[in-house]
């Protein structure tokens, strides 16, 4: 019996410490603007398609699902900047701000970096956007984005990814960043044909989109050829160049950047899809835990909620399955159409009714009252025949008026309704699993997160 | 040695079973219509008021924080009846319907009844209304409110306590309601002067209100005056009646009915305050749950959320202290305003400028502009000299369309936006503490909620 004992309370003693080296191996992803109401859309509409079309969206089976604050030192509602920095550093700073924070706390990327692990940060957006930027750079604007790409290069990580840099090029008399890059040691890869999935190769990685046209973000996945380059294309190289050669794990970050578009843009079908196309990259993620299931810590959050999305507006029901009609982004309609409206100046409102049907289903598959189809009569007058409409802008694009109301009908049938274009103060989800994901659970700060990564991988 | 491990093996051994005996004390929350959002304006607009006026929000730092799914059986977006059902039932019910469900699943509220304990219901609404019936009563419809009444007789519960009883009379040669309690022994208390703290009684007891013009529901606390009935009197004589000669322990289901009801008006600051309000029962708990913390459980959610309420319209604040200004609800507000006009019909826009800032802020502490004074004239002309505006219905209330447009101007300057007078699909909020609390962590549905409750306390 005395025996059995010793190796029992030996074995009790030890399982403290061994339990607190934390996961080896840790995925940090960020869906920008992805508040709960994002999840629930995509989570419906989801479910609802046939099964050859249905992703996976692993973590809404989690273990740990717990709700997030995200407000800034300086506003109850946060931008990209301040949350980014809050979860890269577990300190907040006001809405603007990049990195930097009162307590010069620094990004848990750049102490995983120094304690060994390897690093990436990706982003279907720019690699100097605010939410990946937050975890490398310091700065006192988030749009100083040469100074945000110089410290990129500086960072040392091991793989940086998006789909371009916004400001590659200061003055004459400035280093190119491309070329800063390559003075650091960086292979750049052009697009996914360049990624050479070499087992020896440990060097860093600068990879971007190799469509100069689409340098500030990846195409929404709604309007994406198979070909182009997509946030899991970036997750699987990622993927493969941080697992190997790393004794010590790694640390990843992933964003999913354009949700937050989307919402800005109060564009629900392309918010859903883009919600469902980030959960593509959760899936490998998750893939990788399964075969890792002792060493691989999963967190999935979001910076903040955009647009005060809401399922519901007034009746009982919610169709999201109407919004499987649209075809293509608010944004990219707006540019077919203007170039259809430059091509067929003529076009009759029969003709365009039709087009309109192919492109969103209104008319069609979603049936319309006489109502809705006067205002979009009214607006397709202004907008094609009169030229006196003006243009819808959020912060990210610009839509055409009539597209712009042919979507908020689309949305209206969905029963998706829409507070503003712009953030709201909405906790957003989180969802954990694996080693450590215990210590995520209950209401958190989103400040929290990172300092608790710290307490379960020891890093001060 | 030997000795302690005999003593530790037995401790560690007996430790499962002891725990697995779950919480002799059971208080189970359910803010109607109390989504997320109603919690976290309620929370930002009392964390800045001055420290007399603060209330206690004591669930806010509870160690599990979790979010529910609401859905019905027949709906994306329940209605309180099937909500109401799926919380007291663990079973899905189509909207409208009362206890009813396909697996014919009776209430833990009963089966807590037949397992010994004592158990009480109660409300700030009628003791008949959706959410406390779901409790008691089986019914096609909810609002067969004399059935509902007499299946409240029957329960045999020991503390039934709301506002009133909606149909207490349904025809001539049916039996009074009140009667039909008295005839199953219960003792009716009509207010809180007439309720006895009298340790001996162990009666069945039928708390309402005193004042018949409040039969429906007890008064907004936003309204109400010292001396009137409020859902923390209820909560204390129940706590009171349930905790005495209780030797298998107790089962308590405690609605804030009326967050709903403030929330289908689109009345937040009538809102915050139901919400605060319903806070103060919680404190009441938790001060029990801190005098029996190993035998106590508190589970606070919500059946649903209403109006889809968003902190954040399109800037970077949101300014919930204006909301201080507001002195009634929407509905006591066009009561008021209805009597004065009666008396004085000749009054000015100056004369109803000064009485709108008293009652509202608007134009004094909260700066109106001139676009704003300008609807608000025109809205008072049409009402008050013309006679030609329209009330604004909703679920429970009809607005004056002067009041109603000024509360929506109020709500505006908060930055707290509506997406419509319903209920949205939205995730709601679970907050737990105490014994058998961590059942309750991660993504729930409510039909989870008993059923768990059933694991824990051993119910089949």
């Amino acid at each position: 019996m005395k025996k059995y004992t010793l190796l029992f309370l030996l074995l009790f003693a030890f399982s403290v410490p061994f339990r607190a080296a934390g996961p080896k191996y840790i995925f940090f992803f960020i869906g920008d603007g992805m508040g709960l109401n994002q999840v629930e859309a995509a989570r419906q509409y989801n479910e609802n398609m046939p099964d050859n079309l249905r992703k996976k969206m692993p973590f809404l089976s989690f273990p740990v699902q717990s709700v997030v604050t995200t407000f800034s030192a300086s506003n109850r509602i946060t931008d990209s900047a301040a949350a980014g920095t809050a979860l890269a550093t577990g300190e907040k700073t006001t809405n603007g701000t990049l990195g930097l924070n009162s307590k010069n706390r620094e990004s848990i990327a750049k102490q995983f970096k120094k304690s060994g692990r390897k690093v990436g940060i990706i982003t279907s957006v720019s690699i100097d956007h605010a939410t990946p930027g937050a975890f490398y750079a310091t700065q006192p604007e988030r749009d100083m984005y040469y100074e945000i790409g110089l410290q990129g290069a500086d960072s040392g990580f091991d793989f940086l990814g998006g789909s371009g840099l916004l400001q590659p090029q200061k003055a004459p008399d400035k280093i190119n960043l491309y070329d800063y890059f390559r003075d650091n040691d960086y292979t750049i890869c052009w697009g996914k044909n360049d990624y050479k999935y070499d087992k020896n190769f440990s060097g860093k990685i600068l990879f971007l989109s190799n469509d100069s046209l689409y340098c500030d973000a990846l195409k929404y996945s709604i309007d994406r050829k198979p070909e182009e380059l997509s946030l899991l294309d970036l997750t699987e190289c990622a993927l493969h160049h941080l697992s190997q050669n790393s004794p010590k794990g790694f640390f990843v970050m992933i964003e999913g950047g354009k949700i937050d578009w989307a919402s800005h843009s109060n564009d629900a079908a392309t918010m859903i899809k883009e919600t469902l196309d980030f959960s593509e990259s959760i899936q490998c993620a998750y893939d990788f835990y399964l075969d890792h299931p002792r060493e691989t810590l999963i967190i999935i959050t979001a910076d903040h909620e955009t647009g005060g999305c809401i399922l519901g507006n007034g009746t009982m029901d919610v169709n999201t399955e109407l919004l499987q009609y649209q075809k293509m982004s608010g944004s990219e309609m707006s540019f077919y159409l203007e170039q259809v409206k430059k091509k067929h100046p003529g076009m009759t409102w029969t003709e365009m009714r039709e087009l309109l049907s192919e492109l969103t289903g209104l008319g069609k598959e979603v049936p319309l009252t006489l109502e809705e189809e006067a205002r979009l009569m009214v607006s397709f007058q202004h907008w094609y025949q009169e030229d006196v409409s003006k243009s819808v802008r959020s912060l990210y694009s610009e839509t055409n008026a009539f597209v712009s109301l042919a979507i908020s009908i689309l949305n209206e049938k969905a029963h998706i309704s829409w507070a503003s274009d712009n953030h709201s103060a909405s906790q957003v989800p989180l969802f954990a699993i694996g080693e450590g994901a215990s210590r995520f659970s209950g209401r958190l700060d989103n400040t929290d997160i990172p300092q608790r990564l710290r307490e379960i991988t020891r890093l001060k």
